[in-house]
Parts: structure tokens; C-alpha cells; sequence
């Protein structure tokens, strides 16, 4: 259609694609929301791009709706087991029971099995941020990383995140894959027929590759050598190990698998500011922190220092002024799953009217 | 001397010199046994090679000795003021709270200020693993790396590290400085007069060097770029602004300023293992972990596919055997010291006689 979309709308059109094909709506606008606000943010390789996956597992009886999860609580720790929902639904579960723990005790942690891909972490740190919380949360994913050493995949790019509020600055939002790039990237790559940079990933073989198609059947590779692998470990033992759900080769890959749920596994740990100073001394030691930071001189033709999360929140108020723009392919599978279930990706468009 | 020196004779060695310098023995005890447990696991950067700069500070009186640490805790949550005791000290005081805390509410969070170095962080993570807990340290140290597009040193080298205890495997000890490699690795090149390799680091005009006196006095470069970066800074804000320690510029260099405390902070956070499930099951979790690990296929050339931490616990069983073998400028810092306080490095040598 080549027009950009409406966040707002589009939000709207794939939390209709969910109600439509059997999802509650509360947990579609939990999925649709977490997945705009990526293509928001310029984490297009998490945005609606994944919805097609998504809606093919739902069809396939692989990702279960409709309430049902189960949380147990010892003081300041709880299991939630998600019970299959969509991963934005448990991670939003959990995001409410850390965050209230974190209120309650001080400090708060929060292990999750039984779940689903659950987006972007910075989803979450988002929401927690706004209420004076630190926030770390951590993934795992299913295996796409080679250990050092290794030629095979063994881990997944598993993110690490932590999301701290400032004062006058926007929040903290450290959001990463333990991979040199999101393995999504590649897949982004893939569905533009671009290649990717030598360093990535390596083939099924083990040798550098630039093929992104070949990277995809191979391994992406961990950043910054045996440190990466060793912060994709911690993510899987945390995420995956301690809270019983899958880890390693148990976490099943949600374009592969088709036969058992993919029993992702999180972890959330939230820090009540207010327990360690004023909330207010706290900010304005973090403005000084970043007014020192982006004092530091650069290097020829860098025209400022970024702090983490800055860079995806400036994207997000561009787009959400001139609209998002959809890949092609991405518009085409949206086409056909609108066309089944009666809808008109059209409407999404900024200006539906003059594109119609 | 050209000998070995015996681990146990070496650690009474450095506890005599601490005490004759006037620290409590119990004090002496953990500086020592924290610097000579870092040269048997090989990270000689973090070893011995500190005393010089340890004492000096003493003399200086730029430490405090003989008490006075004030911890407030709230709940799961403790603030622990370090009153500038040695770091090793002050870190201990900090694993015993967290240990009691994460006992008593199956996590427990520990800000500290008003610390100092505290050598390597698996000192505190090998003994909370013995008792079957998750311990994550971070630490954060003087500006020596500049932020992704800077040149000039805003944060630390600020490290980051987690303990898990497996059951057949040794501890999962992932221990990183959030650098491409230690600061003391380029510190220890200069005592040794060797070069470094290119992107280690950059001279202080911001050009990338082999030298390590002139990277020393430029900046380390950190890990994965902006992502060592991001956590660089994560460190720095756990450990320094929430606690109420330095940040950046005002964590005090401990080689260079000689008219402050370093104001060094750290952060715990311990987890109970059995809130998750019984500790047995989780070991043999980790350890179908780790086999599958090790099985992984192997790139040419490699012998194994290791765990983080395993490298450091062999060279520790090998070195408890052979001895540590110490660069002839740390033998003669140490032969200055031990004749000022009455002392005989030689003593702690494997075999006295032979080369005495
Ligand atoms: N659910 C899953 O299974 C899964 C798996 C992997 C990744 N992800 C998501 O993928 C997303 C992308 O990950 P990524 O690692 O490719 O992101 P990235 O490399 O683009 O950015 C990583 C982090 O570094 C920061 N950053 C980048 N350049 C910077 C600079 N010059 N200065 C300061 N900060 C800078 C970013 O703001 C971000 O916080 C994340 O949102 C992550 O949660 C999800
Ligand atoms: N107190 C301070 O201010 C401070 C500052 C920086 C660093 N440090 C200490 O310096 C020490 C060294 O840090 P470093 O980053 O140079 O260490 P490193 O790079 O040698 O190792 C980092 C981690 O990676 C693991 N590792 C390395 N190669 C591996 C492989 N092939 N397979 C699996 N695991 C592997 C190691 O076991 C270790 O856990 C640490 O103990 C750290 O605490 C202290």
C-alpha cells in the first residue's frame, strides 16, 4: 500500500485480528499494544511483523487464551506459571505482580514459566519506570546462539534489560539481546532480501556468512565473545532453569515447532527507589549523571552521546507523528489475515482516504 | 626470587604486612585472602600486584580500619555505609547480610557506600553458591571507558557477576569486567612491559593503541560496544546513584587521588533457590544443562566447550598444587614492604630452603 500507519489504528486492526480469531480482548490489546509499540519504538523486528507467527499458532492450538494462569507467592518471590497465554499477556501478569511487590517488600522477583515470545522487554520497563520502579527483566528464547567455542546453536539471543527512571531526561531503558543483533534483524533482513554484516552469525556449517537466509538456518553469535555467552547463560539459568520452564534446547522455537507450546521462561526483579533515597534526589542524581554523560567529548562526525533508550524513544514520537511504515511483506500477510477475518488493513493508513 | 609461592603462606604473608600497617586481624584477613584467592584462579590483575597500592593507601590514610560500618535494613532491603574500610571488608560485611537477608526472605538487595576496590567480585559470589544461593555483585570503579561515541573515560570498568551453584559441574562463576578485557590485565601488561592487542583500548587522544601505558592513560574500550556500554552504566547506577557512592567522575581513582576516599559502591542482590524449587531438583537441572553444554560441536581446534568460571577453578587447583608464580615487580614491591615492617617474603615461597 506503501502508506504509513496510524499507531493508534493499527493497534486497533490487530487487536481486532485477535478478538476476531478467539482471543479475549483484553489479552489482544495486551499483544497488539506490546507489538506497535516495537514498530513505535524502531524495534521493527518485534513489531506486527510477528503477527503472523502468532496468529498461526493461536489457529493451531499452540498458544492458549482465555485466563487461567496460576501464581504463588512467598513473601517477596512468586512463580507464575502462564499456562501457554500469549508471552504479552503473562509478561503482563507478571509486570503487575512484581510491580506490587515492589511496592509492598522493597524489592520483588517474580519467575515465570509456561509462557510464550513475550516482545520487547522495554514493554515492560516502560510501564515500571513510570511508577519510580527499577526494573529488570530477563528472557530466554529458544537456541540460535552457539556457545564460545561451538558451532552449533545452544542458546538464544535471550535478552538482558533494565529500565530506571531519570528526572528531566527520558528513563534508562537498556533493552538488549545477548546476540551482536537481534536475531529478529536478520529476520527483518531475511523478509527485505538484504544481506547482513560479517560478524553476525555464522552458517549451519559454521563459517562466517553475510547470506541472511543461510544465517537464520545457522547460528547468530553472542556479543562480544565468551562475555555474551556467559550474559546468555545467566538469562537462560534465571529465566528458564530456576523457574521450570524450558531452557536451552527444552525452549522450543515458535516458527519450528508446531506440536508442543514453546515454554519460555522470564524473570522480573522490581526495586522500590523510595527504600534507598527520595525519589526526587534519586532523579536528580540521574540528571546530573546524564548532564556529565552527554558532556564527554566525541569523536569526529558523532553528534551526541546517547544514552540507552534514547535513540527508540526519539523514533517513537516521530512515529507516532508521521505514521509507521510496514515492510511489504509484512503488509501482505496482514492483508491476507484481515481478508479472512473481515477486516480492511486500509484503515490503518494515516490518510485511509487518499490511499483508498 | 624466581619461585613459586604457597597460597596459604603467601595469604599470611599480606595478613602480617595489613596487621604490622596497623589493620585489625580479622580485617587483614579478608584483604588478603580475597587478593591471593584472585592469583590462584589466574586473575593476576586482581591479585597481590594490588598490596603496593592497598598500603600505601593505608599509610596514606585514605582508609579506614577497625570497624564502624552502619547497615539500615528495611525489610529485605539494606543500606550498608562502608564508613571506607577496604573493600574486601566492607564486601563481606555485605555477603553476610545479603546471605542472612536472602535466607530469611528468598531475596535480599544490599546497596553499599562509602567502599573502596574490592577486588574480584567472585570472592563474594563462591561462597553464597556453597550455600546454595543466586548471588549477583556489581561494582562500580573509577572512569577509565568512554561511552559509546565519546573519547574521553565517563564510567568504569564496572564489573558484573553472578553465581549459581550446579551439582556435579563447580559453580556457574560468570565474573566480567563490562570492558573488553580487565583494566588490571593492561595494568599488569605495563608492570610486565608487554604491548596489548588493538581494541583493548584507546590513547588518550582517542586513537586506538598497543601500548599499555598509553592506554592506561587513555580509555578501555567496553565490551560489544554500545551494549558493555549500556551495562557499564546499569553497574554504575546500581552500585553508585541509587546508593548513594560515587558515579562517573566522582568515584575517586584509587591510583591517582591521594586526597579522597575512592567513595566506591556495590550492589547484591541474593536469591534463594529453594522459593523456586527443591534444591536438588535444580541441580540436576543445572547439571542436564551443562552436559548438553559440553556436548555441543566444536569448532576446529577446540578442546572443550567451557562454563563460565571453570578456566579460574582449574588454574586454582593447579596453582594450590605448583604455587603462584608473581612478576618480578610485584616480588620487589612486596621485598620493599616486608623489610619496612620486618617481614620475609621469601618465607612464602613452596619450598623456603631451596631458594633461600
Ligand atoms: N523476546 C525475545 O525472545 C527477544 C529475544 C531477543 C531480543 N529481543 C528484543 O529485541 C530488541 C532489540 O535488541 P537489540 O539487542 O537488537 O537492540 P539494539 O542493539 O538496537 O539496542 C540494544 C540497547 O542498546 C542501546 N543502544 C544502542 N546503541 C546505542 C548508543 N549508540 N548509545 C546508547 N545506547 C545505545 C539501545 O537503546 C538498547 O537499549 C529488544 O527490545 C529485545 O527485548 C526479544
Ligand atoms: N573491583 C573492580 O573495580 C573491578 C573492575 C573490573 C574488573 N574486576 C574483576 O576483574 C576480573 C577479570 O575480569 P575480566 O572481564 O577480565 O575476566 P575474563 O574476561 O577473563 O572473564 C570473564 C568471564 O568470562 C568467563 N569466560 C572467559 N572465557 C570463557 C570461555 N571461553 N568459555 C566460558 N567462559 C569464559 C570467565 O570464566 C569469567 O567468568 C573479574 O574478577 C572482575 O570482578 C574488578
Amino acid at each position: 500500500m506503501n502508506g504509513a500507519y496510524h499507531y493508534n489504528k493499527l493497534e486497533n486492526f490487530c487487536g481486532s485480528l485477535f478478538t476476531k480469531a478467539g482471543v479475549p480482548e483484553q489479552e489482544a490489546k495486551l499483544v497488539a499494544e506490546s507489538l506497535v509499540q516495537a514498530d513505535l519504538r524502531g524495534v521493527d523486528s518485534h513489531g506486527v511483523i510477528r503477527m503472523d507467527v502468532y496468529l498461526k499458532r493461536l489457529e493451531a492450538g499452540m498458544v492458549t487464551v482465555g485466563g487461567g494462569m496460576n501464581a504463588v507467592s512467598d513473601g517477596p518471590v512468586t512463580l507464575l506459571d502462564g499456562a501457554n497465554h500469549f508471552g504479552a499477556v503473562i509478561g503482563s501478569r507478571a509486570l503487575e505482580i512484581v510491580m506490587e511487590g515492589t511496592k509492598r517488600n522493597g524489592v520483588s522477583v517474580v519467575g515465570v514459566k509456561g509462557s510464550n515470545h513475550f516482545g520487547t522487554c522495554s514493554y515492560y520497563l516502560l510501564k515500571a519506570v513510570r511508577e519510580d520502579m527499577i526494573l529488570i527483566v530477563l528472557s530466554n528464547a529458544s537456541q540460535t546462539m552457539p556457545p564460545t567455542g561451538g558451532v552449533r546453536p545452544f542458546i538464544g539471543t535471550n535478552p538482558f534489560s533494565v529500565g530506571v527512571p531519570a528526572g528531566k531526561y527520558e528513563p534508562f531503558i537498556l533493552d538488549m539481546a545477548t546476540s551482536v543483533v537481534a536475531r529478529g534483524k536478520i529476520i527483518a533482513a531475511a523478509q527485505r532480501g538484504e544481506t547482513i554484516p560479517i560478524g553476525w552469525a555464522i552458517d549451519k556449517h559454521g563459517h562466517a556468512t553475510t547470506d541472511a537466509d543461510a544465517a537464520l538456518e545457522g547460528s547468530v553469535l553472542p556479543v562480544g565473545g565468551a562475555k555474551g555467552y556467559g550474559i546468555s547463560l545467566f538469562v537462560d539459568i534465571m529465566s528458564g532453569v530456576l523457574t521450570g520452564a524450558g531452557f536451552g534446547k527444552y525452549v522450543n522455537n515458535m516458527y519450528e515447532n508446531w506440536e508442543e507450546a514453546q515454554n519460555v521462561g522470564h524473570f522480573f526483579i522490581g526495586l522500590d527507589i523510595a527504600r534507598f533515597m527520595p525519589v526526587d534526589a534519586f532523579k536528580e542524581r540521574m540528571d546530573r549523571y546524564f548532564d556529565e554523560l552527554k558532556a564527554v567529548p566525541r569523536a569526529p562526525g558523532v553528534l551526541e552521546i546517547l544514552i540507552p533508550g534514547e535513540l527508540e524513544h526519539r523514533l517513537a514520537q516521530e512515529r507516532m507523528l508521521r505514521g509507521i511504515v510496514l515492510p511489504g511483506k509484512v503488509e501482505e500477510e496482514l492483508t491476507k489475515w484481515a481478508r479472512r477475518y473481515g477486516l480492511d488493513l486500509s484503515e490503518a493508513l494515516m490518510n485511509p482516504a487518499s490511499t483508498a
